[in-house]
């Protein structure tokens, strides 16, 4: 597919202006921007720049407030709950693991449950901010159900990722952020497009046989837990995807399972719902807590050292450090820029008109 | 196989005897043989009095301490960790656990990374020991190398464990208690025992060749990760596994990776280890440190109802709620008692007659 490449000033000067035309203050366009360039910039396309037109059709339909009063309705020493005010989690998350970060500069650790907040993006970014104040770094959020549990054809969970960063000395942090289902989304819209079929075990049929259909979501078909089928442990997959819907909703009282309100306007919440809007949950845990900083970055290297050394199956494919491509992929795009494909290309063109703001291009 | 089945309370008192024969004073025996007890009630076997002889093994080698000084060796209000002293993990781990419960009780979450210890038994046992105080429990170990990471053949990560028990209302608690890999060594010991084969995705050979051989292991294989290939997600299952590995043990001290001593007397530890012992991590997390907990449980409570009445594939198959099963069966065994197969009788039967104590039977 042709792509265009913007250099990163571009792409952020243009998505604040986006933010800004949506009503959100300077200082939360700034943030916004920051958290889509972010996932751009480390080669996750999927969440940059590209859903722009996806939070605009939400707050057109006012599912997205622009101005949150984001407040704690609820703390103790280590831990809060945070309303979000119906804001974007673009910026209620970075607020909350703010909080998460204070309260473990003050008490060892830090742990925030989110209420009434929206897609916050990419997790890695709100656990990395941890990292270079010496803390482990920890971000979660539901999401709308697509995931079917083991042995259902129900969608009654979102990829509900999860996101741990660990700091290291010499290296870069090493980054676990993972959807927990097998495959996430993206994954299927690239083969739709490519016209190829897809591995058995991301998807299943409306009556819950193995599919390789690309397009098997559109007949009801539903996303499978990480693991696929039980034999090869989706039981995992679901009971991790339960702990992150659990931990970000029911502890704060967000909505869960399949009242999570869906990420798209074309579809509304489902009426009655528990709670109020998405979770999310953060943590930070300050690594002189439990040791020297310096004793864990050591250590982190050396284990990172040894994990790299591993024989490889094949020669031509060494083993990959959670994080290691996104930290690649950064330090080229900061400098060469950011490809968006012609669709998306198109898609803010269409965007900067409906808003009256300048183009991109 | 043939089984014998034993009332809880003689079983109990056997595996008590086992403890104080290798040394253990009262308050260690009973709590070690509260820990194996527990799995065995819950039907998880492989974690229960079978693997007595292989701690009096361990001992016999002066590998574990039966009398251990444990004890914090740095902490902060929410944080801490703890030295082990090379005890049995069955008696530190709950320690660490108290640990953990006391600060979030002061101070609304308590976070313990445990180093210098040894196998610990169900991480279940230790996470759900904050059930009933009103908190969500969390549980991790590693474990002796035995997944190799994605895209390599090395053995340098173990099973890791990740356990996370939330309370429930009316219904009893939702439990999540996962080893990272594809399948645990447990399940490759009963297709063994039974002279079948494996389902692929299991385990890889010594090249790194998909395989259906139950005993791949003992020709230089490895167990794959949570995902089993790299296109159905065995990066998250390896990126889960370093993440437990980190948590418990760059974070308190302990070994990891490949230097984690192994759970068998026939293998010696590695020479030049870079910590002490084996690692865990504990939590836990007040939840009216959030929202009151009634208010939790009863949305807990919805939860369960909605994935309950989620439509099955199969309708002889209903979804399974993380922990029920172990539920069922801890009910069933109190009151009929917990069977257990010949080859572990007779091993007990040659365990007592070593220690000179009374036989089970």
């Amino acid at each position: 597919m042709s792509s265009h490449i913007f250099q990163e000033a571009k792409l952020r000067a243009f998505t604040k202006s986006v933010f800004f035309a949506m009503g959100c203050s300077e200082e939360h366009a700034a943030l916004a921007t920051d958290v889509l360039i972010a996932s751009d910039l480390r080669g996750i396309d999927s969440h940059g720049v590209a859903r722009l037109s996806g939070y605009i059709r939400l707050w057109k339909k006012n599912r997205i407030n622009p101005a949150p009063n984001i407040r704690i309705i609820h703390e103790t020493a280590s831990t809060a709950t945070i309303d979000g005010d119906g804001g974007l989690g673009l910026v209620v998350a970075p607020f909350a693991m703010q909080i998460a970060m204070e309260k473990a500069d003050k008490y060892g650790s830090g742990w925030v449950s989110v209420k009434n907040s929206n897609h916050f993006g990419i997790a890695g970014y709100h656990a990395m901010q941890a990292v270079s104040r010496d803390m482990i770094g920890i971000a979660m959020t539901n999401a709308s159900p697509l995931v079917a549990p083991t042995f259902t054809t129900e969608r009654l969970l979102g990829t509900n990722p999860m996101c741990y960063a660990f700091p290291a000395g010499k290296y870069p942090p090493v980054i676990v952020d993972m959807a927990t289902a097998a495959a996430a989304n993206g994954k299927l819209e690239i083969a739709q497009r490519e016209g190829k079929s897809i591995p058995e075990g991301w998807v299943q049929t409306s009556s819950g046989s193995s599919t390789t259909d690309a397009h098997a979501l559109k007949g009801g078909g539903s996303l499978l837990p990480l693991g696929s089928d039980r034999e090869h442990g989706s039981h995992k997959g679901f009971g991790l995807s339960a702990t992150v819907d659990i931990l970000t909703s029911i502890l704060s009282g967000a909505n869960y399972g399949p009242w999570v309100p869906p990420f798209v306007a074309f579809l509304d919440p489902l009426p009655s719902l528990p709670g109020e809007g998405i979770g999310h949950f953060h943590g930070a845990l300050r690594i002189d807590g439990f040791r020297p900083a310096e004793d864990f970055k050591n250590h982190m290297d050396n284990w990172i050292e040894r994990f790299k050394a591993a024989k490889p199956i094949d020669p031509e494919q060494p083993l990959v450090i959670p994080g290691e491509p996104e930290t690649a992929a950064e330090a080229i795009r900061k400098v060469e820029g950011i490809p968006l494909s012609q669709p998306v290309v198109k898609d803010l063109e269409e965007l900067a008109d409906m808003l009256q703001i300048e183009r991109l291009a």
